[in-house]
């Protein structure tokens, strides 16, 4: 048990407000409008076709999504005109608030300039260029941001290396930037369990020691633990409720797999993020219904 | 972190050891050769037909069961006669070491002497009454014991009140009975979260708390979250990884469906508890082999 005060994370789009935290349902972040390894998309990016966005958008909005990852990652291409594009697309779409996804600064900041409403910026690292270049732009725009626990050195994998630099994007965020506590979101970064079967237990640790510590909200990649196994939906599917166990409030996930999302919306329940089971029992109904009609 | 021994419980059928601990393989316990809530099986019972324990095993042994709990507990019919008869029919049909399982002391009795092997009986409580009568039997008989930590007055919903009963069944079995604290396999009382959504939390805790504090075994009925709410099997292969991470080593449950074995292979591999992944990657191998041939 832990006396360290549990902070929420407030996102909005232009009419949407959603509240991620401690003593909520999980937010689901979907993470499919992503070019990364969809070579069709690729090209159809390539060509100004954002048509596939639509259906992407559909789905996901369909699966449950809470909050919408966008990443325009397209080599040779203008990576920030894309982005402020597919942004003004999807929030004419849907009112999910927006998770604005970028390794470029300048893509991040047309981004931010086109959106609407509260974004979640996915990412910075501890390195001080990094945050030196992003976090005055989360400021102005008034923003949250995702903030993962490594810096050019290396990806640590000790939890205490992990928690160290936690401590310092903590501190730079806070006290050089003017970021508040409650708008940094850790990404306690999960590994791929493929290539080393204890990285899970690394970085379940380290999510617990961050909610005792300091009370932040996460998020994380939820494919990334399956990477290169069979199976990936049932590894998804579990890792997710025991890293929500030990402190992961969100993660940028496959929302469009129900596999993946009833076994977050029964996490819910079982840790007492659904009461009276209210939100279980009305999917089940739902559910049942559309299997009569 | 702790720096308690975790301890480990040996079972054994006439030619086959499991061991139950915290760094291993979770332990799956086959809960089906049981006729509550079984009306036909009950009627074949008090006919003295077991046929039907024939196909529970078979169905088990493929599901991936470990140990088969046994429990005869019918009205109107010498439980003691039958529950002896069933063990050795399935000491016939199968290598798997048995969990002898009867609130009826004559029946543990019978059940203990008719048993080749290492038995686990379940169960005790933390009355003195229930510990005088069966934790002699478990100590000639040499098999260790599942202790429930609730007393006559009360099953109580508070973890500090469970481990004080834990505290207490670990002081008595110990000093007055000679039982190895190894043969103790606590069940912290999966309650119903159909009831109240707070109880898993505080089972969630308590399993911890009897992990670091002392290091002992635990199981529990894996189905019982879930009595009463749609999409049982969800809610178990959800509530049992996060379980296992809190400590829980082996669980009382459905083997014979495969999403919630599945979900508990998973999250041996998350644990880190599958080395390499290998029987990950073995199980994955066979699914596809069968669904080709």
């Amino acid at each position: 048990m832990t006396t360290t005060q549990l902070l929420e994370t407030t996102l909005r789009s232009a009419t949407k407000e959603v509240v991620i935290g401690h003593r909520r349902p999980f937010c689901l972040i979907g993470e499919r409008i992503n070019p990364t390894g969809r070579k069709v998309f690729q090209e159809q990016l390539r060509n100004g076709d954002m048509s596939a966005i639509e259906r992407d958008v559909a789905a996901q909005v369909a699966g449950g999504a809470n909050v919408l990852d966008i990443n325009m990652g397209v080599p040779l291409t203008d990576e920030a005109e894309l982005l402020a594009r597919a942004i003004r697309m999807v929030q004419s779409l849907t009112d999910l608030p927006i998770c604005i996804d970028s390794s470029v600064v300048e893509a991040l900041e047309a981004g931010l300039a086109a959106y609407e409403g509260r974004a979640l910026v996915n990412s910075i690292t501890a390195e001080d260029e990094r945050m030196a270049e992003i976090l005055p732009l989360v400021k102005k725009y008034d923003a949250a941001v995702i903030a993962l626990p490594n810096d050019s050195d290396e990806i640590p994998m000790e939890p205490d290396k992990r928690m160290e630099l936690v401590g310092k994007i903590v501190e730079v965020a806070t006290t050089e930037y003017g970021i508040a506590l409650n708008d940094i979101v850790i990404d306690p970064l999960a590994m791929p369990i493929g290539a080393d079967t204890s990285t899970a237990l690394a970085t379940l640790e380290t999510m617990r020691r961050i909610r005792d510590t300091h009370g932040l909200n996460m998020t994380c990649g939820g494919s990334n633990v399956s990477f290169g196994m069979p199976g990936r939906h049932t590894i998804a599917a579990t890792f997710l409720p025991i890293a929500m166990s030990a402190g992961l409030t969100s993660a940028i996930m496959d929302v469009r797999t129900p596999q993946i999302v009833e076994a977050v919306k029964a996490a819910d329940l079982v840790l007492d993020h659904d009461e009276w089971g209210m939100s279980w029992i009305a999917a089940h109904r739902a559910k049942q219904a559309a299997a009569q009609a």
